[in-house]
């Protein structure tokens, strides 16, 4: 069950960036790849974001010192089916295996190279199967393998997620690639978010770190299914300047293309999120600050009321009332909220508007995808979050796995 | 549905409390009361809390204002079927034509009256029905009509909620008694959560208010469904002095009988929380601050993940570590938490415990009543919270009402 989720378009190759995968064995289904192993030319610069849940996985810890030394990164190696997080002093040596493993193939130093885990919690990563798997894993590098890479680190996802743009900045033809997965991060267990985006254009690694704070607050950092983070969440964003088109954080059109690619893939997240029967989208306008307005739409959204009102195409305007009226926002005056379904006003200065009936909201509220606005009317800071409704199949995907 | 509710037991009368209750035609079942008088006797005490959501209902805005002046609290004029919120000015009117009909059947002034609404929102008070019922409600004022009130105040209760005790306090009974409705405080528009508790010791009016503060931290706000928190949300702690038993805040035998009856009530609410199949205790010891516990508490408590696990009874660690993760606690140290299911402790340290087996967790977690334990090992704080799981029928409950 997905939202208006399709297969992948076109996935343009990245200069500089190779991939491939394989079944190693750690899932049970050999028809499925579980490992993937992703290498950047000499020079690449990357930027990451990683998880801010105390509870990490041990590739967290391992990827985060590695970065933090001042090798350059040269290969990730990615599997699904374990996610090593709960595996204590074993788990962070079987994640240093899996980057030794890579570094002696490729004759370079473990520092280079950063672990990626997603699956299940609490067991011990079977390394030696990453042991086997990775030699092949060398053999079969090519440009073109953005489709096959983002299947093998799907866990709970029921289509590969991936984005392809390209736009002509200074003359000449940008590309950036991206793959993710995760069902929402609704299943710290299961469905960890990982995403790993790749771009042709030249840019100077603090720059990059700028622009990947910036576009992730509007997209990995603007999706909630039910509020709840995983363990091994990680993003990285890596610039190889195979295209020769120099870009720094300021430039709009490289940022414009960056969002783009971010915005799609996170809300493919949304889309694919475990029980999902709609996509909404929450808008905060005249907010006081953007934090108050992210606040008050994540407070929305993480409502079991509104959700699952949202599951019965029920256009219950009380119920997203009184959750603008407990969120932490710093002088709200319920009088002075609107609130929009769609084009349809429901609530004007805090009470039904005249011309509102049922019937109009009911309309708005049947569709997949749906459009919540409050308007404060108190400030010039706006907000906009996606998230899904909470359906019986969210509570049974989430209560029987491992029953 | 409940979980281990059973009906009141015997509710002693509190001396200078009259209640009556009757149908007053704002729900449509005739066989069902609606409207429900209390009446305090002169020289009564009377302490209050109320929702702090900012989308407050007119009978919250009349009451605080009633309460604002110096006149006494003299009657409660309470309705179900009906919230009174989202009706603007013409709610604010048939909040104070309530008042005002009890004012002029009394002899009184209306600033002595309070008024409370539970029920739908968004539509007018039929307030011409509270005019008819309230000559025939001071009519069947009775010291013993504590259980009646307890049913006229219902909504989507399944049973009457109520308490009562009594303690010899310096060589004298005192009777504390209680009635509260609301199943759990996810249901904003038709479950608010209303609890009026009476005692006839004797205590100063500003001693009673640190009373009330103290015991619905304690009680009633540490309960929670799902983190939604209704418009109409109030508590009314009132003290009639008959016993003339003096008592102060800091006599521990009061403040231990008054905590009992709040306790039981809170937690009466969480046993009958709309879907519930478990009935959760969830204590958090060794925090740095209360507050920290708290939040920890509630965030392991708020987690879908966590909710959904305890109704599939899946003793599934890895989603309450992930949700202490992420728990806003400063200081939070994962390698020295301690997690136990009832007797059972499962991670010593961050890691699963060696003696720890999935059946020894799936034991406890076969039970209704289900206890986790969090041991955080920073510092000298604790809290517990009550709490429900997340089932189909919690699903079931809320989206298909109003549909």
């Amino acid at each position: 069950m997905s939202v208006g989720l399709s297969a992948p378009g076109v996935l343009y190759p990245v200069q500089g960036i190779k991939l491939s995968a394989c079944h190693s064995g750690i899932k049970n289904d050999s028809a499925i790849d579980d490992l993937v192993l992703m290498e950047l030319e000499e020079g690449t610069a990357v930027a990451s974001v990683f998880t801010t849940n105390k509870f990490c996985a041990a590739p967290v810890v391992i990827a985060k010192k590695h970065l933090d030394t001042s090798e350059p990164v040269r290969y990730l190696i990615i599997n699904s089916g374990n996610a090593n997080a709960g595996t204590g002093k074993q788990g962070i040596e079987n994640s240093l295996k899996s980057c030794s493993e890579v570094a002696r193939e490729a004759q370079l130093i473990e520092q280079m190279i950063l672990p990626f885990s997603t699956g299940v919690i609490g067991e011990q990563l079977p390394v030696d199967k990453i042991s086997t798997a990775t030699p092949g894993l060398f053999k079969n590098l090519h440009e073109n393998n953005w489709l096959a890479a983002a299947k093998g680190i799907m866990t709970t996802d029921t289509l590969p997620k991936a984005v392809s743009r390209q736009r002509v900045i200074n003359g000449k033809i940008v590309t950036v690639t991206g793959i993710c997965k995760g069902s929402g991060m609704i299943k710290p267990d299961m469905a960890t978010m990982l995403a790993y985006v790749a771009t042709d254009a030249l840019i100077d690694q603090d720059e990059l770190k700028t622009c990947l704070k910036k576009v992730v607050d509007t997209s990995f950092n603007s999706i909630t299914v039910d509020g709840d983070t995983s363990t091994n969440d990680a993003c990285l964003l890596m610039a190889t300047g195979a295209s020769k088109v120099e870009v720094s954080s300021s430039n709009q059109d490289f940022s414009d293309l960056l969002n783009e690619v971010f915005s799609e893939l996170a809300q493919s997240i949304i889309r694919d999120g475990e029980g999902a029967t709609k996509f909404v989208e929450i808008k905060v306008e005249e907010a006081i600050t953007s934090l108050d307005a992210r606040e008050l739409a994540y407070t929305i959204a993480h409502s079991p009321l509104v959700k699952t009102a949202l599951f019965a195409s029920d256009a219950n305007w009380g119920r997203i009332l009184a959750a603008i009226g407990r969120a932490p926002v710093s002088g709200l005056e319920i009088d002075k909220v609107d609130l929009f379904l769609g084009d349809v006003c429901l609530i004007k200065n805090g009470l039904p508007h005249k011309d509102y009936c049922e019937q109009k909201g009911q309309a708005v509220m049947q569709k997949q995808d749906i459009d919540i606005k409050v308007n404060l009317h108190l400030g010039q800071q706006s907000a906009i979050i996606w998230t899904t409704d909470l359906s019986y199949e969210y509570v049974k995907i989430n209560a029987e796995y491992r029953s």
